[in-house]
């Protein structure tokens, strides 16, 4: 069996930890396993380091912030391959130029394109551990990119999936996926599997456990990923194509606390309006999420709209630089203390009044929303940041999810 | 005109210092001129990563110690392109990967083999500084290697040779070559000009202004190196094939008390004993400094020779792992407190008399000689390492260097 591990940042924070994710790696091999790490850097240090990068230059290029945050992955894989070897297991660290880790040209969030596995190959028939960089890739110009927020579960996805592993296992400090953030809703539950798509939906939308990217790789290339603790033995939650148990009407309910809406008032009514403030937000990477159109005063019109908060201040910089042209309007409002929550579950498809059922547990609550969106298999509501709790726990009763 | 120019690590240790070195490069690149800028690890990170690793893994081995050290260099280079757009000046940062900075395989200790400069003329034609990693290269496995103490000086004069540059400035904390350490010699004088092969014994003999692979390196390809301060604008000493002025009988005194005096004692007195011990040094690229020979008791033979202190108990386990088979012999010692104490200067050559000068400063001083090595323009000579200060004041004297 070829068993690709992922270990993040806090799992190889200091000596200690990275000897208990040693100890575990050996434990595989030993097995008679081939096993591929693949590793963040260590504890906060891509903080650090982008701290670093602000202290000499506030506005440093992103071509060179990715130059400097890759050091932070070669350092992790470097320590845990010497780690490895002082438990008396071969084992090489390799890192995105070694492995041919191409992406696109797009500095800090970049896709990867593909993976040469010739090296990895040559090392695990050597029987040698092999340790490789998470986050990183390199472009056609050779420079370095990173894959973003959560980007080692991707890589390690697609490395499960170059080498046709049979298990990719994302090992994080929560003993798998529940069908809420435990931290807030004392009786959420473990599940023991889960489908793709409602991971997906998951992921993206704030459960935090898995990056959405990695997951729909997964989807691709039918990568069986598990999630899993790396503080204990528990079993975990395996993500795959068909649960077998009977489907969960609705399977977790998610909480992104990481968003800001912005609103854009008074917008021309014209046809293209849409088209082109959105056009402008992609053009510079930004991600946009639910989307709220209503008609305004005078033949105008309102466009609302969630990104990550991290995002917010380009998104409303980029639409103040075309105010004046394209994206004519009275005003940009932007409103930071709101949150995300949402319901997510296969079985919701043959089920309506779902999202009734949702609606009726926040009023309950006297809870306001503020933007709807729905998918299939997904309900999202936008409320006020503070009401979060309250209304999770809400959710999570009213599905009978703790049961 | 081509500048290379480099910097070691006290230069780059904090955001002031590496404004300071980042201002310097434009004022360079302002007055039209293409400038490549070469980088060594900020301040101790190189000894912190080493300290890292070692307690990971006193034993590391040394191909995953250079996957980790080279992050040093790339820190430092991408906060330094950082720094050069926050002053308005177009700069990127490449690494080893991205300049094909190729090397033999010898981890650790690797010398330079080929730089592929497309990329860097390229990006110089653009008018951007370039800003490279100095000390590490890349082995034909695809893995790093690093050239050892000092390789930085090496990276920056074979970029010079490769990109015909019309100056290598060399940086450093002092203003140039002087005739003797002046931390150790009050009445030291800076050199305006010195020739390569000067140079290089000042650096091989420990000087430690210049590393001495990069000053074989500049003699080879004709290479100009200006050896300067980084805190001032003094004009630092050009090492060149010849110079002008009339020669010196000597150019100057160096010290080198990293030095590890080893001495197998009753070896059997065959042909090809001093082979086979300095070929199983050699097989571990261990450098040996001076050697003397000599005749034991009962048709024995004791061998002396001095190498780096920090190879040194390298050395004496090979020399021990080999005593029962082709190194019979009595003992070995090894005596550490010791130091190499040299004359230098082109014009010994045709001045007989110069060592027994220098013998004579020592004796008057009553200083023990313990071994000595003479070549055309270099006396060495190995006393007390607690005799080091008089020794070389008494020489620097003797020929009055400080005049």
């Amino acid at each position: 069996m070829l068993i690709v591990k992922k270990f993040g940042g806090t799992s190889v924070a200091d000596k200690e930890r990275i000897f208990n994710v040693a100890r575990r790696c050996v434990e595989e091999y030993q097995k008679g396993n081939d096993v591929v790490v693949v590793l963040s850097a260590m504890g906060k240090q891509t903080d650090v380091l982008l701290d670093m990068a602000r202290d000499i230059n506030p506005k440093a290029s992103k071509r060179e912030l990715d130059m400097l945050l890759t050091t932070g992955e070669q350092t992790s894989v470097a320590l845990m391959a010497m780690a490895l070897n002082s438990l008396g297991v071969p084992a090489i660290s390799l890192n995105a130029f070694q492995v041919a880790m191409h992406t696109n040209s797009v500095y800090s969030n970049s896709r990867l394109k593909s993976i040469d596995t010739e090296r990895i190959k040559t090392e695990l028939d050597n029987r040698k551990i092999v340790v490789i960089t998470g986050f990183q890739g390199i472009n056609k110009f050779d420079d370095y990119t990173t894959l973003g927020r959560g980007g080692s579960d991707t890589t390690a996805v697609a490395l499960a999936a170059a080498l046709h592993a049979d298990a990719c296992e994302i090992y994080t400090d929560v003993d798998g996926v529940f069908t809420a953030d435990p931290r807030l809703v004392k009786n959420a539950r473990k599940l023991n599997e889960i489908t793709y798509d409602e991971m997906l939906d998951l992921a993206s939308l704030g459960a935090g456990v898995l990056h959405n990217r990695s997951v729909e790789l997964a989807k691709k290339y039918g990568v069986q990923l598990v999630v899993r603790s790396s503080l204990n033995n528990s079993e975990g939650t395996v993500v795959k194509e068909e649960v077998k148990m009977e489907k969960l009407l609705v399977s977790g309910v998610a909480v992104d606390r990481n968003v800001t809406r912005i609103a854009v008032m008074g917008l021309e009514d014209q046809p293209g309006v849409a088209f082109k403030l959105f056009n402008h937000l992609a053009n510079h990477n930004i991600n946009v999420d639910v989307i709220l159109q209503s008609v305004g005063r005078d033949g105008t019109k309102d466009i609302s709209f969630t990104v990550a908060s991290d995002d917010a201040d380009e998104a409303v910089e980029i639409i103040e630089r075309h105010r004046e042209g394209s994206l004519k309007c009275e005003k940009v409002d932007v409103e930071k203390s709101i949150a995300k929550l949402s319901i997510v579950g296969a079985g919701m498809m043959s089920h309506p009044g779902v999202a009734s059922a949702m609606f009726e547990a926040l009023y309950d609550e006297n809870i306001n929303i503020k933007m709807i969106s729905t998918s299939e298999i997904r309900v999202t509501v936008i409320i006020d940041d503070n009401k979060v709790e309250k209304a999770i726990n809400a959710v999570h009763n009213k599905f009978s999810l703790g049961e």
